[in-house]
Formats: C-alpha cells, sequence, structure tokens
C-alpha cells in the first residue's frame, strides 16, 4: 500500500497533508480557504450595498455561523425551525430568517419560545399559512416580523410576482400580529442554468422581485427588505437597483456544482470527503469507502458521477451505493491502490454535510479542530 | 386546513391515525407490520434451508436487530466497523459480519477491540487488505474468521467468481492469523432487473458463488458458509443447492423500489416518511415538508419521482429540494391543502433510514414508542 502523502504529492489542490491519524470517510474543512471565502463575500455584498444574511444550511455550524457574523453579516438564514433553534441555542445568533413557512401547532409553539430569544423573521407564502400564525401570535401578544416569499421563476414555492404576491403582502400586513417587513425569493433556477444566462435570468428575478416590492409600497405599505439569495446569482442579482439583502448558502465551502459558471475551480472549494481505496478489483475500477452516505447523492450539471477528485481529473466516480464508491479509470494511474487517500470536491456540498456529525477542520495540511454539526437532520 | 384525520380516510394503507402530536417530516414504523416482514423472512430462510443473518443497513437500529435475533437470526451484517460496534455496544448482538474490507491502522486497531467483546466476521476481496489484517491479527496473537467476498455480476467490489476468487481463498487459507471461515456475495445486481429475469440472474449468482466453494474445497480447503444477500433475489438465489446463509436487509421495511418485482405492496411497507403540505402555490402543485434530507434522492426504477404517497397513486413528488418537495397532481384531488399529512413511501428506505436520528414507533395507528437510529452515519 502507498501512503497518503503520495497522493497528497500527485494532488495540487490537496488540503490534507500526512495526517495519517484520520480515519475516512470524512469531511475536512480547510480553514484559510473558509476564511477566504467568507471574506469574499462580505466583501461582494458590501460591493453591491446590500446586506449579508448567509445561509446556514450548507454548514449547520454554530462555528461558521459565528465567523460570517464575525465577517458582517447581519444575520442568518435556515430553512427550518430546529436549525434556527440550533444556531440561537449553541451559535448565540440574535438575528435569523427562517425561509420557510412555519406550518402546524408544534412549530408555532416552538416558534413562540424561540421569540423569547432572538429576533427572527417567518417567510410566508400563503393565506392560509399566515392566517394560523396571526391568530396563534396574536392569541400570545407576540409580534412577528413576515418576509412574504415570492416565486421569481424557479416554480418551487412561493406566491407569483405580481398581483398574487401584492394581495398576499397586503392581506399579511392586515393580520393582527404580524408584521410585513420585506419579501424574498429564491432564484436558485438561475443557478441551473448555463454561464451565457446566469446573468440576465439573475437580474430577471431580481428585478420581478424590487418590482412586486414597488407595487406593495403603491399601497402605502412599507416594504424595508428586498431579499434574494443564491450562492451562483450572488455576482448578479444583488445589483439590481432596489434589492437590499442577500443570503447565499454554499460560498463557504463552494463545490463541484460551482465550476460550471467559471469562477470557482478546485482550488477554491473548502471542504472535501477524504475517502480510502478499499478494493482494486480491476486496472481500471478502484472502490473508495465514500459511498451516497458520504458524498450524498446530487448530480453534478458540469462534471461526470458523483463527485470530483482532487488531482484525478480523469477519474469518475461513476456509481455509488450507500458504502461503495466505484471509480473507473480510463487508464490506470497511481493514487488507486488499497489504502491510497483521496479528497473529493462532492458535487453539492450541502447534502453531504448532513450526512456527517462534525468537520474536521484542516490548517495548512494538519488537523486543528473539529467542529460539529450541530444543525445536522435538523429537518422540523 | 383540514386535519390529518381526513387524509387517513382516503389512505388505505395509512399507517398513522390521529396523532396530532407528531411534528413532521419524519420515520413512522407500523411495529405490527415491521414484525410480520421480520417473521415472514425468518420463515423463508428456514423453507430454504439456510441461515439468515440479516443486514442491518436498513435499520441501524439495535432494537430490531434484537427483534430479528429473537426470530432466528444466527447473527446481523453491517457494511462498517462503526455500524457494528453499535450493536455490539447498545443491542447486545455477539454475532457479526462486516461485508466490507477493512483498510487502515485506525479500522484495525478498533477491529481489534471489538473482537474482545463478540465474534466478528471479516469479508476481504484484495491480497493487499488480507496480507494487512493477517499482519496485524497475528502480531497480537489474534485469530480472525474471514469471508472472501465474491463478484458475481454486480460488479462492484469483490474477487471475480471463479479462479480469482478460489486464489485469493487459498492464499487468506495460508495467511497467519486469518481462517477463511466462508465466502460471500451480494448479487443486488438481481434487483434491478426484471420480474421476468431476477430468478434467473439471481440463480445464476448463486451458482458461480457455489461453484466457487467447491473449487476451493478442492484445494482441500473447507468453506464452512456460502452466503447470499440482497431483499428481492430471497425468493431466488438462497434455493440454490449449496447456499448456506441469506442476509437480506430492506425486507425489514420494504419500500418503492420492492413494489417492481410484484411481492410487495404499499400495505407491507412498515416505514414511511410522515409530511405535512406547507404551502399549495397552484392547483396542480403542493409542497410538502419532505424534501431529500428527508427522502434521501435514490430513483425508483418502477415509479416516477422521489416516494409513492400512500393513497395518492396518482400524485408524484416531481421534484424534491432538501427541504421542500414538490407534488405535481394531475388533477387537483382532496389531502393537499396546506396543513394536510401524507405518509411516503421512500424509493430507497435505508438512505432515508440514514437521515433521521430515531423511529417513531407506531401500533394501531397510534404512537408507543421512539427507538434512535443508533448506527446513523456510521460510515467509518
Amino acid at each position: 500500500m502507498s501512503s497518503q502523502t503520495a497522493v497528497s504529492a500527485n494532488t495540487e489542490y490537496s488540503i490534507v497533508a500526512g495526517d495519517q491519524v484520520l480515519d475516512t470517510p470524512l469531511i475536512a474543512v480547510d480553514l484559510d480557504l473558509l476564511q477566504r471565502n467568507i471574506a469574499e463575500m462580505a466583501a461582494l455584498a458590501a460591493s453591491h450595498g446590500v446586506a449579508l444574511r448567509p445561509h446556514a444550511k450548507t454548514h449547520k455550524s454554530p462555528h461558521i455561523a459565528r465567523l460570517q457574523l464575525e465577517a458582517g453579516a447581519v444575520g442568518l438564514t435556515c430553512a427550518k425551525l430546529g436549525e434556527a433553534e440550533v444556531l440561537v441555542e449553541q451559535g448565540g445568533v440574535t438575528d435569523i430568517l427562517i425561509a420557510y413557512p412555519i406550518v402546524g401547532d408544534i412549530k408555532i409553539q416552538r416558534l413562540l419560545q424561540l421569540l423569547e430569544r432572538a429576533r427572527v423573521i417567518v417567510a410566508v407564502d400563503t393565506h392560509q399559512a399566515a392566517a394560523v400564525l396571526s391568530q396563534a401570535i396574536s392569541a400570545n401578544d407576540r409580534a412577528l416580523e413576515i418576509y412574504v416569499e415570492v416565486n421569481t421563476g424557479q416554480d418551487r414555492a412561493g406566491a407569483r410576482a405580481g398581483q398574487e404576491a401584492v394581495d398576499l403582502a397586503v392581506a399579511v400586513s392586515r393580520m393582527p400580529g404580524l408584521r410585513l417587513v420585506g419579501i424574498m425569493t429564491h432564484e436558485g433556477h438561475a443557478g441551473f442554468s448555463s454561464p451565457d444566462d446566469i446573468a440576465l435570468i439573475a437580474e430577471n428575478a431580481g428585478r420581478a422581485l424590487v418590482g412586486t416590492a414597488e407595487r406593495i409600497r403603491g399601497q402605502g405599505i412599507e416594504v424595508a427588505h428586498v431579499s434574494v439569495g443564491s450562492t451562483p446569482a450572488s455576482w448578479f442579482t444583488p445589483r439590481v437597483p432596489g434589492i437590499t439583502e442577500m443570503r447565499p448558502g454554499t460560498y463557504v465551502f463552494h463545490d463541484n456544482n460551482a465550476f460550471r459558471h467559471g469562477r470557482i475551480g478546485p482550488d477554491r472549494c473548502a471542504a472535501r470527503v477524504v475517502s480510502t481505496v478499499v478494493s482494486r478489483p480491476a486496472p481500471n475500477r478502484a472502490i473508495i469507502d465514500a459511498g451516497s452516505k458520504a458524498l450524498a447523492l446530487d448530480p453534478s450539471p458540469s462534471h461526470p458521477g458523483h463527485g470530483f477528485i482532487v488531482g484525478h481529473p480523469n477519474a469518475t466516480i461513476a456509481r455509488v451505493s450507500e458504502e461503495h464508491g466505484v471509480v473507473t479509470l480510463p487508464q490506470p494511474e497511481p493514487g488507486f491502490d488499497v489504502g491510497d487517500r483521496l479528497e473529493i470536491i462532492p458535487n453539492h456540498i450541502c447534502p453531504a454535510v448532513n450526512l456527517t456529525d462534525e468537520l474536521v477542520i484542516i490548517r495548512d495540511g494538519h488537523v486543528v479542530d473539529h467542529w460539529p454539526v450541530a444543525a445536522r437532520g435538523k429537518v422540523r
């Protein structure tokens, strides 16, 4: 068996040096790269003149939330109440947007408790959910800040940009206990477009949102925040005049999906799944200990297979089952003997992080800390 | 908002009754169905005249491992050492197969510790991994039982059935500290075939394995165990004369993948993701709170989309992102108002279980217990 050092020597952008103390598979995070990514997005937000409210779904880590706040973020964004609870309780976060409808009595009770400890803004996109929230909040003599979620082309959730969203915003502004403070969109569809189209699609989404905000204001209703969010669109949507806030998530780590648009390469990817070759059943096939339980199963639009093996651009993780990655090699090459280690940039880093309990923090190639993924699995 | 009871009334195979105490998404397990599935597979193994060594990867639960042992299983199977550690420490399991190569010093040290507490058999499929194990085991004056893993057509890991596997088995039988006690295959490829082909493919795999065992015995080496494993192939491979053991996993719960072969329908699926409708942005589109972080992302070969919504065969979970499921409805139908609850049979239950920290145990429609998924995320 060759040592991991041999892999590193072959690997231009390796972040893990000779640490044979690491058991695999695991997620290693290069602290310098992480901090560079955090600083650069903070600078980008400042250059757009918008507030930065990063989405915590990527890291699920109170440590990283704190780094983002220290770099100037105004608060955090979460998808689920459970993530928000962890960031407030363990990360000391005091300003948080739950960019997801709160539906059901149990969640409303949890929200009321969380409001005792932090500023919480909640997204709504239906009259039904807003009405139930209004009743519960006003019955408890509380006030809740609301963003109306607007569909600007992703066609997932959200009231349609234009009259439908205006009607919902007007209705929310009149509901007891609710205070409309902004509108938001997730222009995630821009990130799935080609490099030629992303600017156009992102800016159209931004303009649709700003236009909707203007129409709500035309009804005499204040709309303080006009919020967009999606890492690949970060260079485009927030520069639309009238946007006030951006909520990118993936940028802290970046991933294989980011390569498509040309701004980000492997050298900027701060998180890698470190994996060991456990079998070599054929010259053109190696088996690694990272399968779908380490890499997740999200496809990449820009690269075949299930992740980018750093330093081995010709190798493809052609198939994964839960604990096996099947690597195909067009030509046998060094680095795939039993016991060799590989660094893999997942196609989509967010679900990969959701599969692990801790991040192994690396500086200058060596382990310096372990950070729990404290909000892992908080789907409720 | 309609109550969940309305959904149940519409749902022939619903397992959760009116329990509004449940926050979603979660995985609910019907205890009677679970025990029926466990008993039926035990009876099937007995009818084949083979030992049952179920794969714990599906449930990752010491509770369910104990139910399997009580029903007559000879021991458990795991993919990773970390799963085995949990079953031994928390489930009192004393006989376990790690059906995966053990590679790396840290894992070998953990294996030596586990051998103090349980019978552990380890799979090997390369000379390299076997030689390193042999050195470490013999240096510690221990003995380790080995299954040689054989590739019978899945083309993932495994020495090729025939001469390659015979050579490896002979080599292992001569290595100090290692004791060859069996050979194994995972004929998972049979499960991906059509209903017309599965018997043929499974039996061919079984015959290739038995033939390899005979050739090893022809070298004067005893092969006590000839082990196969895959739930969909359970009705076929183990009936090949010479097979002594079967290792199905998914059968405890079954899932959407199982429907293809016609033996299993929704009424036999013991585990469901319970989800809430959180938005209804259009008459033909509903948003549920179960996305890829609740359902996983494995495709189904027999059903479009990301899971089967019990009682709603025309609805399709057409897209998922991490926290959103986008349900499309060809015609609007009851059950998809904001606040309604749905039971979803995932395409592949094993990775869905790996995303949650506990199983909510249901009997006669009501919660009777919570079982931790104690070996969740144990990829090392």
